[in-house]
């Protein structure tokens, strides 16, 4: 049995084989399954955590995530609080009251060793490798938007008194979490850093974007908005691969997972992360060719996702505790989150392309396909950012890919 | 001895009678002045607190603050967390570390009854009864530039890490505070409110502001932002009442006082409610007749800030600790600041015409010179709010106002 020494103290990680032992002694746990007949997996392959897969000789199962003291894609020189578990908990608990047919059951935090117990998604997968395999999901672009509205609108001050939502924002700050994304979307892409990797034939087109002075100073702004713009709590890394999907009689279904790093924000980065990560699938679709019928699917992501985002904020904008915010300011608020978003979306989609923590959509292309589909992604996000103020809306998001999509094919 | 209590515990109010004990019975303060020689007068005319100012026979001085558990202006009925002096001195402590040339000398807070102690400007003024006399200061203008320019530099996440940004967000949270501006400022003046109250000559110039739903948009995201944009730890209440001036030899100087309504929010902020307090003594001088070196000086007013503002935060730019930030970056944060700051500024000049806390400026101008000034700072405010983003800046302020005086007065 491992034990991780901590900033505040030592707590032991979970293993397969001491799982069933540990939630033998849980109570709330012991419930859910019976710890006598499980089976356990590790399969955590994302960048920070534990995850064990637990399933009981009569099919129940449960999820335990356990934080690392460290950045698990990196290892142990680079240390980060555990305490994160407790940020997904805080999310986790109000996604449960406001979307709970969008996230995992949730089943309790153990603050001592950092364990966070959830639903065990059988039969979901992660929507990203759906995505890669050309899979249509109907649907799940406006459950996303479903999702990122009631999470926004029901801990923003549309919902809770201000002194409370003063409060939560004070309690809920994530720095440690918030760094991550501040150097790895915001700083490091655009500055020579060792983090950065990229093909040689891209050298070009990086060397494009950090010599352009306004795209510099739209992303200070984005990372200056990141950092000071506190809307409400936002899921905080709301790519694909935090959201698992399945269909059943051609409708997807889909539950937001892996919320560590909640805190308060802006809402349009959350929107601007699914938005930025579609483009990546569009990318890997455009250079594989896929059939008309994906491809259409997947253009019309971002304008599915924000429609539905629109229309659950106008659906509870009724219900706002403070009634003298008028019409006209949701329009223009609404108008503000739909700039965050194809600003944020770029620079989401960027650091996927240059900076650290690449994406399998474009990573595992052919190289030429890969090389195009970059380009495209680079362009589309750069002018996303550039000419968000004049777009006028996620809707134009597409057009732009198009023409990029058309002057990189073109060259080949 | 009257005992006030609180949510949290009673507390001892001083009175002129007691405080030459209460500062006896205090190391520190007891140095500063003999409590034996001390003559006391109670002098709070703000809004809020008792203020003392004392005086020992060798002529030394101190001021004592003291937070009551209600607003003052309104009384027991209107309850007030004295917590507030904390706002205060967290707001005084760093002003001392980086421009003590323009505050105060802070002696300590004493936190159980919510006393404050500084420095007794004797000989200084409060700046607005000086405007209200037609009183020239050079300079000042300048002073309060560079006053926001370097509060904001050292508190944001230009000067500190951005861990350290977080925690300081968190600690300084000041919902109360913020909630007597967030419906003061940004909310009553604009719907039917007891708090409200104007002669009834301006009733169609109220209900004008009202029923223009643009305005009403703009001033919801202005209010918007002062609740989430935590850009740096702001004055609150920057008005031409929480400054103190004198001059020698022609050259004004400034003390900046009252900071308790401080908390992480927009810089423009402090520079609006300046601006938007210049409004109202230029609304003055322009139907009293003033001078022109007064009123020119007066008109100049909000550029001389401003260009204050941008040279210390220029001069500043090149310490900041994240030098990824690019020039670029600063001169677009800067066009924002200025568009906030026209914005603010129309916001805290229209409440002081319509709603709580009125000022003197306007209120103590003859019949018909309070219509035709009062007409011309909502109209002129009117403006700045809704074409905040297309006037290019403070210097376009004087323009806005030259020409609602002249349709004014060529009215009358």
């Amino acid at each position: 049995m491992t034990a991780m020494s901590t900033m505040a103290s030592e707590y032991e990680l979970l293993t397969p084989e001491t799982v069933a032992s540990y939630i033998a002694s849980n109570p709330t746990l012991a419930e859910l399954v019976d710890a006598s007949t499980l089976e356990v997996a590790e399969v955590g392959d994302g960048n920070l955590n534990l995850v064990f897969l637990c399933q009981d000789a009569d099919g129940r199962g449960i999820c335990l995530k356990q934080a690392l003291p460290y950045v698990r894609l990196v290892g142990e020189s680079w240390p980060l609080t555990p305490q994160r578990v407790l940020a997904e908990s805080r999310s986790l608990s109000v996604a449960a009251a406001v979307v709970p047919h969008l996230v995992p059951a949730y089943y309790g935090t153990d603050e001592d060793r950092y364990v966070l117990a959830m639903e065990n998604l059988f039969g979901w997968e992660i929507w990203r490798s759906k995505l890669n395999r050309g899979e249509i999901h109907r649907g799940v672009g406006a459950l996303l938007g479903e999702y990122v509205a009631n999470l926004a609108f029901s801990t923003s001050l549309f919902a809770l008194d201000q002194m409370e939502v003063k409060q939560q924002t004070a309690q809920a700050i994530n720095p440690e979490l918030c760094r991550i994304t501040e150097e790895l979307v915001f700083t490091e892409p655009y500055i020579e850093h060792d983090n950065n990797s990229f093909v040689d034939e891209l050298a070009p087109e990086v060397a494009a974007l950090r010599s352009d002075a306004c795209l510099r100073s739209e992303v200070g702004l984005l990372k200056h908005r990141f950092m000071t713009a506190a809307e409400a709590l936002i899921h905080g890394d709301l790519h694909t691969g935090s959201v698992m999907v399945r269909s059943t009689d051609g409708r997807g279904d889909a539950r937001v997972i892996d919320p560590e790093f909640c805190y308060y924000g802006p809402v349009g980065f959350d929107l601007g992360a699914l938005i930025g990560n579609y483009l990546l699938a569009r990318g890997r679709a455009a250079v594989l060719y896929r059939g008309a019928e994906y491809c259409e699917w997947v253009a019309g992501l971002a304008e599915e996702t924000w429609n539905a985002f629109e229309a659950n904020m106008r659906r509870l904008w009724p219900t706002r505790v403070d009634q003298t915010w008028t019409d006209g300011f949701l329009d223009a608020w609404l108008q503000q989150v739909a700039r965050d978003a194809l600003g944020f979306g770029g620079c989401k989609a960027i650091r996927r392309i240059i900076g650290l923590a690449k994406v399998s959509d474009i990573e595992t292309l052919p190289p030429d396909e890969h090389l195009r589909a970059a380009t495209m992604v680079l362009r589309t996000a750069n002018t996303w950012i550039k000419e968000r103020q004049q777009l006028g809306g996620v809707s134009a998001a597409n057009e732009v890919f198009l023409e990029v999509e058309a002057a990189v094919m073109q060259n080949d």
